[in-house]
C-alpha cells in the first residue's frame, strides 16, 4: 500500500546502465505488497516490477527467492521472472538497498474468488510445488509451529480485548496444536509460497496467469501450503467456511499431485495451524504497528474467527474432502 | 503517494462495461496524486489512468478539468485524453465517487530539472497557453490574491515557529502583494494549469513528453502560470534561485508567445505571488494534516525561503529574463 523509499529519475537511470533492457519511459510508485517498495517501470522494450527490499526482508533470504521465481520460469509456471543485470545478477544495489527487477505478469488479483477459481489454485499450488521438486534450494520456515509460543507470548491480554474468552481459547488452540502437529518427516516436503492468498494470484477472466510475491516462500510440508490457501480462499464474511471451495480447492490440487494418506490425516492440523499463524503475525502487527505507519495493519479477528471454525473440524471431510 | 479508495475486480470489472477499451489485463493502484486515487489500468486495447476524485476536488469543476484535456489533446498538445464512456460521457461514477478513465502518457518526472528542461517547460507552457486560447471554458482561480489573507489569518504563529522573524515577513509581503499586484484585465489572459510542477511534466530522454494533473487548471493572468513554474522548476536547495534555469524558462515561453510590456513588468509581483500561494496553501496542510493521514504534508519553509528571494528582487530581469 505505499512507496517507502523514492527512487528519483537520476537514480533510476543510473541504476538501468546495469541492464540490458532498454530505457525507462515510465515509472510509477505502485500501491501494492506491505513489505518493500515496488515500483511499475516500462523500459523502450518490456514492463517490468522494481522493487526494492525493505528492513523486513533479510537480504541473505534473497537469492532463494529469487532462485524459486527462477526455477518456476524454467519450468513454465507463470510467476515474474528476475532480470539479470549486466553482471549476471538478478540482485542489485538501489539507493543502498537490494533491489531486482522482474518481468511484469499481466492478470488481476480476485477480491472474492469463486469455486472456480479455487479449484484453480489448488492445480496451480500443485504444479508450482512438482516444479519445484527438483530444486536444491531451501529455506526454513521461521513463521511455523515453533515460533507461535513465542509470537504469542505477552500478547495475551491483547488478544484478550479482541473477543471475549479469546485469549484462553488461543492458549487451547495452541496445546492441541502441539499435539496433533504432524511429524514433519512423515509428508512430503518441498519448497512452499506460504503465502498464496488472492493478492497474490493472478486471473485473466477467469483463467488463472501466475502466482507473485514469493518473499514468504520456504521449505516445509506441501500440504501446509494447500492449509494456507484453505485459509485465505475459502472463507466467507464473518469465519463462515464455504465449503464447495474448499473442496474445489483440494479437488484442484488433488487431481494435479494426489495427497498422501498421512497428509490427508495431517490437513485438518495444518489448516488449523495455518490459521494460527496468520492470527498471531497479525497480532503482532496489530500490537507493534506505529499509528503514523504507511501501512494499515490487517485486523487479527479475521484469523480468531477461522480458528473458530477450526476448532470444530475433525477431518479432512469436514472441510469437504472427497476421495477423487 | 497513496490510494485512497480501494477498488476491486468485480467493481472494475463492472465500471469496464460502461465503455468501449476492452477488458482489464492489469490494475495496480499508483502512489501518486496528494488528492485522488489513481490506477494504472491496462485492457485488452491500451493501457489508461483510472481516477476516482476524493473530496478535495469539487465534481462541479470535473467537467471543466476534462474540456481542458479535451481541448488540448484535440490541438495536439501532449496529455492525458479523457475517455469517454458509452453514454458519451468522460465522467463517470464508481463507488459512489466520480471517477474518469485517461489514457496513459508515457514519459519520466525530472527530479532535478535541467537547463534544457526549463527551456522546454516554457515553451510548453506557452503552446499550451495558445492550445486553449479558443476555449469558451472558464473556472475561477480560488487560490489567488484574494484567497491568501484568509488562509494565513489564524496560522501566525505556525510561521513563527517556522523560522525567525517569518510571521512579520509573510505579513510584509502580503502588504505589497496587495500594493504591486496587477490590474488582471491589463494582461493577457486565459486558462492556465496553476501547478506546472516537474511532477506534472513528463520527458522521454531530453525531450518534453507531456503534462499531467490539471486539477487546479483555472483562468487566471497566462503569466500567473509561468510565474507558478518559475518558482517550481528554477531554484535550487535553500531557496538558491537558479538564475540561468530562470532565463531558460522565461526565453522558452517568450519564443513561442511573446510577453507583453505589461506582462515583463508584472512578472516580479506574479513570481513573488506564486510562492505566497503555495507557502499559505502548503502551511494550511502542514497545521491540518491529522498526523495518521496516507499523505505527508510538505514543508512550507521551501516556499518561505523562495519568498526571500523575491523579496529582494525588482525587475522581471533580476530573474534573468533577457529581451529577445
Amino acid at each position: 500500500m505505499a512507496v517507502y523509499t523514492e527512487v528519483d529519475d537520476d537514480a533510476l537511470n543510473d541504476f538501468l546502465t546495469r541492464y540490458d533492457i532498454g530505457e525507462a519511459v515510465a515509472f510509477k510508485g505502485i500501491a501494492e505488497g506491505v513489505e518493500n517498495s515496488n515500483y511499475l517501470l516500462e523500459t523502450t522494450e518490456a514492463r517490468f516490477i522494481l522493487t526494492l527490499y525493505e528492513k523486513r526482508v533479510n537480504p541473505d533470504d534473497l537469492p532463494f527467492f529469487m532462485g524459486v521465481m527462477e526455477a518456476l520460469s524454467a519450468a513454465n509456471f507463470p510467476c515474474p521472472q528476475p532480470v539479470k543485470g549486466k553482471n549476471g545478477s538478478a540482485l542489485q544495489t538501489l539507493l543502498d538497498k537490494p533491489a531486482a527487477i522482474v518481468t511484469f505478469l499481466k492478470g488481476m488479483s480476485p477480491r472474492r474468488p469463486d469455486v472456480n477459481q479455487c479449484r484453480q489454485i489448488g492445480e496451480a499450488m500443485a504444479r508450482m510445488h512438482l516444479a519445484l521438486q527438483t530444486s536444491s534450494l531451501g529455506r526454513p520456515n521461521n513463521l511455523s509451529i515453533d515460533a507461535w509460543d513465542e509470537l504469542y507470548d505477552g500478547r495475551e491480554s491483547v488478544a484478550a480485548t479482541l473477543a471475549p474468552n479469546l485469549a484462553t481459547l488461543i492458549s487451547g488452540d495452541l496445546e492441541r496444536l502441539h499435539d496433533q502437529w504432524p511429524d514433519p518427516d512423515t509428508l512430503p516436503r518441498g519448497i512452499i509460497h506460504a503465502d498464496l492468498f488472492p493478492d497474490n494470484a493472478f486471473f485473466l477472466g477467469a483463467n488463472f496467469s501466475g502466482v507473485i510475491d514469493f518473499y514468504f516462500a520456504c521449505t516445509d510440508m506441501l500440504a501446509y501450503d494447500v492449509a494456507i490457501a484453505l485459509n485465505a480462499w475459502c472463507f466467507e464474511a464473518r469465519g463462515e467456511f464455504n465449503m464447495t471451495k474448499g473442496r474445489a480447492l483440494m479437488a484442484g490440487y488433488d487431481s494435479v499431485r494426489s495427497f498422501t494418506e498421512a497428509e490427508r490425516k495431517a490437513l485438518p492440523a495444518l489448516i488449523h495451524g495455518a490459521a494460527m499463524r496468520f492470527f498471531l503475525t497479525r497480532l503482532v502487527d496489530w500490537t507493534d504497528t506505529p499509528a503514523d505507519a504507511l501501512v494499515r495493519p490487517k485486523n487479527p479477528v479475521e484469523y480468531a474467527e477461522k480458528l473458530g471454525f477450526h476448532r470444530l473440524a475433525r477431518t479432512v471431510e469436514d472441510y469437504g474432502y472427497m476421495a477423487g
